[in-house]
């Protein structure tokens, strides 16, 4: 990202530390970082979309049980330090619905503070024990993205040109991204090719953030209007999709941001391969499929109005889902940092995960 | 339209007249009436959509030859008139190369012009011929648009949801609209349905303008992004798509606002009906098929920046084709002023062509 402060950093320690945030509403415009000190900010940072993208947003939960530990610390009563934790906790576990990875962020650092109640200061040991948890899923993130790079880049060939949705990009990790990781380590191995971005209304994180992370790595980039993806397809323009997931079910259909379900149907009418780049992090083996994944429905406000000024007339409503649901079958291969799995399929995803560890 | 301006009109005479339009960049924030008095004027406004929609610029066409006829009135040398006036006309037949109306309306009432050359004041015989041209190609467009809401809105079932694209009514018309129509002649005709209108990037005329129509004629209507189309679909939340064309090849290939296609491609994968709306004056029989057609490629402008602020960053470039190619064997049926042409081919067209009168 160049010049641009990291999309997620945790500063200071376990027991007066604080979460900051780059906050993405106001790119490209403005370059901001939030200071985020409490969970119920946090909470508000990820409604309103300031840190976004499952794999950031799993490592922010995280972070956020480091913020609630901070407030635990001169509690004299461990159960109900507990409790206290938990509620404050459950909020940001379920600030936004889809994406898997924000929920297990929050319990997987949860469930280290509760194991850390020990020794003299149980209670600083907990915060000490979450951070650790956190920072490990911050690294693991990093870590993954570059495998996932590594594997998806070897997909793109020299003179191509790929279209992506939305934002998979280093603002939406920890790390170096999903989809758009495939195109930096793409350019690393010193592939050309180029990149459509597709806006991605309502809130434009395709023309925003995508077209800024490319530039700023020097590869050529154009923003479309979503609709135009499927006349570019046409003339040849498209060579593949590459776009990241929000959460990924137990027979590979994929929840991911409102408009990469009608580019999979696009792409499958017209030949062209259409990849899906995540963490197996991003799986949840408890959501069996597609049907079973909750679409967040957003303010009708995002659509109707533009930079807080109306767009259509007083008194018309707006369908505003976040995401939609690409089934399997519209999938080429799913690109994770263990590898490429083509024609993805409760079988394989079943036995990535064994391999990957669970 | 309720109490809107009309979409155009003609005021005063074929001598010193003037055309009234109605400024569509500023809907639905401010109404204001553009009066046009010279052919240049009604370039630029054509050029910046002011007016748009491939039957209401046919029409505007037309009246711009009136314009220009206004301006030979006093000229001495017929011939030299009538290649300043085919000069000036000129200009305004090609200020955009996708819908065929344009050119047909400026060709009709030059032709007429030209024919009207007679008596003691040729030029003024001829000014007055070509606005009696101009104003029956407002009445035929009128007439059309009844005639084919009528035929479209049997196609509409109780309790249906139904998706449209960009703008197709009234604004788009001199008459009730194309796809459109098909609405408001099922409304009148005591149906009840609603209707999901896409916003339609990047100019918003389904936000803007498709909004505003349906809901001054009390047509329930829901504004969604370009992207959520094939999510809806999916969702068993889209009965039918209605949308109109700029221009109809032979073999019933169509350009349409961008976008259009996909919205095709996605309801053939989901076996929903999919209908073109459009008079028999959007045919072009010169035009063989939608790889003939031209495509407008617009200002990037009009994607990277809104309302005058830039949303992407500097130095990025857009695609920004105004229009996509749809192929009739995506089209369910062409909805026509004659009549529903289901699977539309071009012996079929040719045959409702030569029962149109040609």
């Amino acid at each position: 990202m160049g010049r641009l402060p990291p999309t997620l950093r945790w500063s200071g320690g376990a027991l007066r530390g604080r979460l900051e945030l780059l906050d993405q509403t106001l790119l490209p415009r403005r370059v901001a970082v939030l200071r985020v000190r409490t969970t119920r900010d946090l909470v508000d940072a990820v409604r309103r979309l300031a840190v976004r993208g499952a794999p950031a947003l799993g490592v922010a939960g995280a972070y956020g049980v480091v913020l609630a530990a901070q407030r635990r610390l001169r509690d004299r009563d461990l159960a109900a330090a507990e409790t206290a934790l938990g509620e404050e906790t459950l909020l940001l576990e379920h600030a936004r619905p889809t994406a898997v990875n924000l929920a297990l962020g929050v319990l997987r650092a949860r469930r280290a503070w509760v194991n850390g109640l020990r020794g003299k200061t149980p209670l600083g040991a907990a915060a000490r024990a979450a951070l650790r948890a956190a920072q490990a899923m911050h690294r693991e993130d990093a870590a993954f993205c570059r495998a996932l790079g590594d594997h998806g880049a070897r997909l793109l060939r020299d003179g191509g040109t790929y279209l992506t949705h939305c934002n998979a990009g280093a603002l939406a990790t920890a790390g170096d991204g999903t989809a758009l990781s495939v195109f930096f380590a793409g350019r690393r191995a010193g592939k050309r090719f180029s990149v459509i971005a597709d806006e991605t209304r309502p809130l434009l994180q395709g023309a925003r953030l995508t077209a800024l992370e490319l530039r700023a790595r020097g590869i050529p980039v154009k923003v479309a209007p979503d609709g135009a993806a499927a006349g570019l397809m046409a003339r040849g323009l498209v060579d593949g999709v590459f776009v990241g997931a929000d959460r990924i079910a137990a027979n590979g259909d994929f929840a991911n941001k409102v408009g990469t379900y009608g580019l999979a149907v696009a792409a499958r009418f017209h030949g062209i391969p259409f990849w899906c780049v995540a963490p197996t992090t991003t799986v949840d083996p408890g959501t069996p499929d597609g049907a079973s994944i909750v679409i967040e429905e957003r303010d009708p406000a995002e659509v109707l109005s533009f930079d807080g000024r109306p767009v259509a007339p007083e008194g018309v409503g707006a369908h505003n889902p976040a995401f939609d649901v690409t089934p399997a079958e519209l999938v080429t291969g799913l690109v994770t940092e263990r590898g490429v799995i083509r024609n993805p399929t409760a079988g394989k995803i079943a036995r990535l995960l064994r391999r990957a560890g669970g």
